[in-house]
């Protein structure tokens, strides 16, 4: 593959111009009046495969979002590679924070800035020119399937159906996906593991409507204060959570693995200085990798209620809310411990509030075992950009379609990505640099290749 | 005073279509857009109690809204009465719930709905009336001065300067006020306690951008559920206040005043269905009426941070804020409640936030000893109209410029108020209900006379 450099040497720009079209259809599937959208960007990822070489593309309703369905099929002998992206987004607010608009992507210091720009228009769009390379230079020595869906960024709630009514399109012996990051510019990352995570919204009603806070403060209990309680009541002073049985599944990492992560590059002084935060707090007996990879989190994504304006206003309200989401670590099941969350926080909730809680979304954890075949052809292509075995570790995020893919289709997923954690993904200001963008385009078509060498 | 009723019964109209001219002007104080309302309001008081019998009445500029001064000086063996009101009102919002427009007073089942036709133009009003009857009739045997000030409903800046540089102007011997309730309809009341206020915006920095709650999660203190943690804290398990000092100044009630208290009509019953609470909730070893009226109490009134749109958002905010009072008694000083508040919380914030704390404002509490010559004359005056002695309460809310008064001008003020809970002060449908309204008219002359009656 002597050529592939050359190869993206000479399309920088339009690769560049390609992913900026993409990246300018604002595709939030948290909104609704982005539904045109949604659509639009399926559209641009079906006319990118099909130039990149597919013998196929099609948008295929489900009951959400569509999906981008393709696929090149060249002999049935091959081994077949499924490539999973999503083209939605997060919302971009606060909105006054970005530097330049989050939809009109812009090259900075040698950095991609947009909404998407890494997670995951930028990444998965990498896989396009990968195997538009691997077609056009006709070294392509798999069949390759592509499923791009459109609501990753809300918890994929379609997606396992769709996989359940399409299990034999989408039959592969691998699914790869670039959705993750890497520790840093130099040091190739292959993520082995996700969080699961469950995500609530609780609304406390105390009073009827909005009191004077004087004339009833200290007889009337404020949702707020009991909110507040709650909540801390949620995680003792060892940073354990206190729902019953919420620890009940977690498999204990072994010590020798415990090691194992120990050894991945990182400076807790550097951690916490790119934080801006004089001290870390998490889980007693645990590190910082350990607290993110291997441990359940407990964090409140929102919290609201009462006078939220200008200045003073003397009122004890009548609603709290928040949101709140645990993420998960294997063999935790999100539907278990929704329940167990639920019938808990109902539970410690006082007589003077009445409670409502509703299960927004939840996902399973995932693990991929480094002795995987296509663990392996990840581990190689790696190797042959970067000079270097990459390391395995497991992210503390969450892709839950990923457990869902290997539950349905029976397929385990390589999860193979270019990101840095500077790039901000979900923040104001998320970019990609050009360097991992371009890395990885030279990093995928060597997975094919040495995926197809081990047969199928 | 048997031409009383009379002369309240031949006025009737004029008197609303007096008072609803003056209600006709929306002078909201806290909105800079209605400063020319504020100007209009203050003229027509002028105008009317020019009208009732002053002798010299003015507009006076403080720093903020203009102060209307009257007075009618008959002669210096008279003792002096100032009549404190405000002409300024509450914003209207939200407009939607208003069953009438709140600017143009309307009324229905006997009750005058608008802004302000209770707090304070209704009860203010009621003054102007009663100081005309007496005029008229030559049986007003006091000095009467007028001071009505338009920035009571933003906690009144500018009054408390106007005083200590107009002392001589504003020398008095006791200030009459109704600004108000009674418990109801046919229990006089005189309110004989105001609780201060302190009032704090906290904010909370965690990390120093939004971080993905599921790569952060579990490592990084989460600054919301950190606030939520402090303000927990900040209320012990039997809802005291866990600030040090806190409690150093409170005057603890006499059993003898807590047995009088309990005599006040109270269903609990009935309170907690009005509110639709199963249960309440307050400091131990206190009443309700206890816990509003004699001990201070510790509200959130206001929380945000993270996210709080729709569905679900997987962050793990940077920062976290809430608006915090407190409601003081008397003898705590809110400058002093204030500092030990703020050191407090700085110091049981963990290491992994920082924490900027603004001390919005506060007031002093107030009370007023039920052997006062000024309470006695009022309680005489109500039972003159109402057959029956006025129960005196101790009021959970505040009006700092009350303290203010006593602090600057050395003056006690007697409250003696017509208001109803059910007037829905500050909310939407406002209103004063004729009976109160034409029953403060005819209890404030008798006032005048008994007070008259004690010598100076």
């Amino acid at each position: 593959m002597q050529d592939l450099k050359q190869y993206i040497e000479d399309n920088k720009q339009r690769f560049l111009d390609e992913l900026f079209e993409l990246i300018r259809i604002p595709s939030i599937s948290s909104k609704p009046e982005h539904k045109d959208d949604m659509y639009k960007c399926a559209e641009m990822w079906k006319k990118l495969i099909i130039a990149g070489g597919a013998d196929k593309a099609e948008i295929m309703e489900t009951e959400g979002n569509p999906v981008v369905y393709a696929e090149k099929i060249l002999d049935p002998s091959f081994p077949t590679v499924l490539v999973y992206a999503h083209y939605d987004v997060q919302p971009a607010e606060p909105l006054e924070l970005w530097q330049s608009p989050p939809f009109e992507p812009e090259v900075r210091d040698g950095k991609i800035f947009a909404r998407g720009a890494d997670d995951d228009k930028g990444q998965g769009f990498m896989h396009t020119k990968a195997f538009e390379y691997l077609v056009k230079t006709n070294q392509l020595k798999c069949n390759v399937k592509f499923l791009i869906e459109g609501e990753e960024e809300v918890g994929s709630p379609s997606l396992p159906k769709f996989c359940e009514e399409n299990k034999e399109l989408l039959k592969s012996d691998v699914i790869v996906v670039s959705d993750t990051g890497m520790i840093a510019p130099d040091v190739p990352t292959i993520t082995t593991g996700l969080r699961g995570l469950c995500y609530w919204e609780v609304e406390l009603t105390g009073p009827n409507r909005d009191l004077h806070s004087g004339l009833f403060g200290g007889a009337v209990a404020n949702p707020i204060n009991v909110l507040a309680k709650m909540i801390t009541e949620m995680v003792d002073e060892n940073g354990h959570i206190t729902v019953p049985g919420f620890y009940d599944d977690v498999i204990e990492v072994s010590n020798e693995e415990r090691a194992m992560m120990a050894k991945a590059p990182y400076s807790e002084e550097e951690y916490k200085k790119a934080l801006d935060v004089e001290e870390l707090a998490g889980e007693k007996g645990y590190t910082t990798n350990e607290r993110t990879g291997i441990r359940p989190s407990f964090d409140i994504c929102g919290i609201w209620g009462g006078y939220t304006g200008e200045g003073a206003k003397t009122v004890l309200p009548s609603k709290a809310y928040a949101k709140i989401s645990s993420r998960l670590v294997p063999d935790q099941d999100h539907e278990k411990i929704a329940e167990l969350f639920i019938k808990h926080f109902e539970s410690i909730a006082p007589k003077s509030v009445k409670v409502n809680i509703r299960h927004l979304h939840g996902g399973q954890a995932y693990g991929c075992p480094i002795d995987l075949p296509a663990y392996k052809a990840a581990e190689k292509a790696c190797e042959e950009v970067y000079g270097k075995r990459p390391v395995p570790v497991r992210s503390g995020g969450s892709i839950p379609i990923i457990s869902d893919f290997e539950r349905i289709l029976g397929v385990k997923a390589v999860l193979m990505g270019f990101g840095l954690e500077a790039d901000a993904i979900h923040s104001p200001n998320e970019n990609y640099p050009l360097e991992q963008f371009y890395n990885g385009i030279n990093t995928i078509p060597y997975f094919y290749k040495y995926f197809a060498e081990m047969g199928k």
